[in-house]
């Protein structure tokens, strides 16, 4: 995979003032206890055929050897397991061995994970093995898991003995705290159960650190922080959180001061040695909206030159032309879509990100700064305009594509004059094939394109249509990856090994507050 | 299975004077740290082809997906595993997800588990998978093995990096302290190393009771203990261990009194709802046995009643004719030998253990006692005689079977005059055949047989045999089962849930030292 890199003896550049500094800002954990509120057991072991179990039967439930139960908790959690567990029979002759699946959707209960062939590794599937020695026991595992489904196998008893599973429950952890959320409705029915998911979302990615997935990768990632920190402000507003966040990217780079495109916080902070070139630039995107809603000039303070720094590495990889090298191209995440050329979202993303990094000079008094960062900028958009954009088909082509990605960051970036942009919006159609958008993620540019350009009709309805299907389709938490018309599809080669509480895809909590609600 | 019984609602009678007794003897465990002595990879994973690995070459060893690597403990150890993990290539992106198999002998490395198709619960079988989230790791394992080698296999990294096994260790536990042992040669070598075999088997058995095996059952069974004491009293002489299992099986009975077959020790003391006929009367021996040793009044006091009890509840199991009944018969152990009838063995038991309660009566002063015992197992040797002695065949016949184990009990039980006894032993060879001798508990028997009818060439012939042919197949600890001509026989339907390592195999200890030994 182009995405995955291995650089021999990496050694990340750490700043232990800015290290410090995030760990200062480590955020308290919430905590609650949560129990089962309905049980199944599968028919077969992977047959998503049920059959109900009244929750007040599963204590006398005896269970022998390749049974099965299923605990449902009601809704997506993160947290700690514990069960209770007794037996009928004779006293238990031979440890109970047991197999733990944890689902965060009903469908992952009866995948087979030795099925999967994917390139993501399978050690992030959610399953253990345990034996009991000693009954009755109290058994709380010491890994945290993300899920709404438990699947108990029961591998082997012994002929004396069957087991029972006389309590569930979970102890939750997030540092989204809900008493600081206040009570909203937009008056529409499916946009507000949309706007409760993607809270539930973002606060199940709300840890330690702002999480891409309390599944896989339990990691700050950069292209999630941005989107998380966004809805973060219109809800929880943990400031610490995100400024904590923003520190340790800054506290651990490339060795030549690249951000990272994520960040290892165990056993210690350490930059992974993956540069995504859109990520990097998101960095000054997430500082500066960060500033907006702060104005925390200590921050500003420490991690400015950082920012800087970025624009400025950025820049190098333009060519005389003032357009993105293929070097950097490449390293663009943009979207989870094989194939598609991204030399034109590069170039965009920049122009967008300098942008921001214009307003850092500004607010910094840095004004020799923010009049080369306009010229620089300038020189970028009209290259972008030159090299990218297509009068014949009016639209922007990316080595002959024109994909959704590349029409969405140019406008973003604001390469076009206003009524151009609008007019190219309108017809976004015609941009959905063949390169279609794979991710929340994408869409949520998309999103915010139409909005940009004034079409917030046609941006409400793209929303309401794309995570209304995740609804659909029994999201409890927005997911990773997902084409409503194709509901196997998997980036990773296999839907065992998605996340099913992406960072990245609670957004319309932040799309549904600054576009979709009528002011009153 | 007949031996395996279900008794609804098994209450056993509790003496809380006598488990306290227990618990207070409860023994000090001895710890070593020991280290692999090589190392070896799998060529498959279900092959016993290996390839070696100079050990010291093991710590730079990158694991990928797929591979294996086995360590070698270098012989047979009881105890709690810790390693030390590392990586090479980019920081861990992903859980390292392994697979832990823990063999006492080389082939139980390449055998699939998943192939065990009888009725001993599989999860005796010692493997794990275990995730590790964050690395580099120091992972100590929480459950106790028995093992000599382990076989590491990587089931996941993730493309970005390997695994490294730093550092593995184990932390050993016994009850045995090897400092009590006085050094011990007989001058011959091959009795040299089954002597000592016998002593680690012996060792490593010997926890907080005196276990079966410590791989499988780890558990206090009759049988074994009256074995395990006997090696024990000519080696560490742990007294009061002896008599803390002595304690235990008078602590916790069946309803009626009876002595059960085994105790589980967690989470409390609890007999187990299997009476064996045989076994129930092994307590009697056993503490006869421990009062030769030990003249211990105190415990003759306390468990004189409960030996007694068993004597006359057996007594209850014979019919008009002095004959031990089917259903007393059909609960005796005797050996893993299915469809060998157990009548003529079940009344000669039963008369061997009235001498060691008559011995018991005489001890406590209790002459109408041992009186009353003399003239019942008089009747009953008498009956024996009559019943199951067949005078063309000259030897003993059990519903028309000429077993070994039928004429060694009532060898062991003086049934016969001693000359008549003699002879009958000395043309043992035509009762090999077809009920054959499957455990070296029953060897042991047949051995002491030999010893008490004065064959004692013979007899250490046949011990040098037998248990050096457990040598030869490479025993580091000698087995619960083992059929010579027939390897990979098992009593329980595969040999992936043997135990290797088992106390009533641990036999030649005593024979050695009481038969076996020129004296000085």
């Amino acid at each position: 995979m182009a995405l995955i890199s291995i650089i021999e003896d990496f050694h990340p550049l750490n700043d232990a003032k800015l290290l410090y500094r995030a760990d200062e800002l480590k955020p308290s954990l919430h905590h609650e206890i949560v129990e089962p509120v309905g049980g199944f057991q599968l028919k077969e072991r992977y047959s998503p055929e049920r059959e109900e179990i009244v929750l007040q039967k599963v204590p006398k439930l005896a269970m022998g050897k390749g049974q099965n139960l299923c605990l449902d908790f009601g809704d997506h959690y993160v947290g700690y397991l514990t069960l209770e567990f007794s037996y009928t029979g004779s006293h238990p002759d031979a440890p109970a061995f047991l197999k733990l699946k944890f689902s965060e959707v009903f469908d992952e209960l009866s995948e087979n994970s030795d099925d999967y062939d994917g390139w993501i590794s399978t050690s992030w599937i959610q399953e253990e093995y345990i034996h009991v020695d000693v009954l009755p026991a109290r058994v709380t595992l010491p890994r945290r898991y993300a899920f709404r489904y438990l699947k108990i196998t029961m591998m082997d008893t012994s002929p004396k003995y069957k087991l029972i599973v006389k309590h569930a429950e979970l102890l939750t952890e997030s540092s989204a705290n809900y008493k600081r959320l206040e009570p909203f409705t937009t008056g529409d029915e499916l946009k507000d159960r949309i706007y409760n998911v993607g809270i539930r979302t973002l606060a199940n990615c709300m840890q330690d650190v702002f999480e891409d997935g309390p599944k896989r990768d339990q990691r700050l990632w950069m292209g999630d922080l941005r989107l998380e920190a966004l809805a973060n402000y219109v809800s929880f507003r943990n400031m610490n959180l995100v400024r904590r966040c923003l520190y340790l990217f800054g506290g651990s780079r490339f060795p030549d001061g690249r951000i990272s495109a994520n960040v290892f916080i165990k056993p210690a902070v350490e930059a992974d040695d993956t540069w995504m070139f859109d990520y990097s630039l998101l960095f000054v995107v997430a500082l500066e909206e960060y500033l907006q809603e702060t104005n925390d000039e200590e921050t500003l303070n420490d991690l400015y030159d950082i920012a800087m720094q970025q624009v400025e590495i950025s820049l190098r990889h333009c060519d005389e032309r003032h357009v993105v090298d293929d070097e950097a191209a490449n390293a663009a995440f943009i979207d989870w879509r094989e194939g598609m050329d991204k030399r034109g979202c590069a170039q965009a993303v920049l122009i967008f990100a300098m942008r921001y990094a214009r307003r850092l000079a500004r607010r910094k008094n840095d004004y020799s700064q923010a009049n080369w960062l306009l010229e620089q900028l300038e020189l970028l958009r009209k290259a972008a305009i030159e090299y990218f954009w297509d009068e014949e088909q009016k639209c922007f082509v990316s080595e002959g594509q024109t994909a959704m990605a590349t029409q969405v960051w140019m406008v973003l970036a604001d390469v076009l004059e206003p009524e151009k942009a609008r007019e190219l919006m309108e017809n976004s159609e015609r941009f959905l094939e063949p390169y279609k958008m794979a991710t929340p993620y994408m869409h949520h540019y998309y999103v915010t394109a139409l909005c940009r350009t004034g079409l917030l009709e046609k941006a409400e309805k793209h929303m309401k249509e794309y995570w209304g299907s995740m609804l659909d389709a029994g999201a409890d938490t927005f997911w990773e990856a997902w084409d409503p018309d194709d509901p196997k599809a998997s980036p990773y080669g296999g839907k065992v090994i998605n996340s099913y509480c992406h960072a990245w895809s609670c957004s319309p909590v932040v799309l549904i507050k600054k576009f979709f609600t009528q002011q009153k």
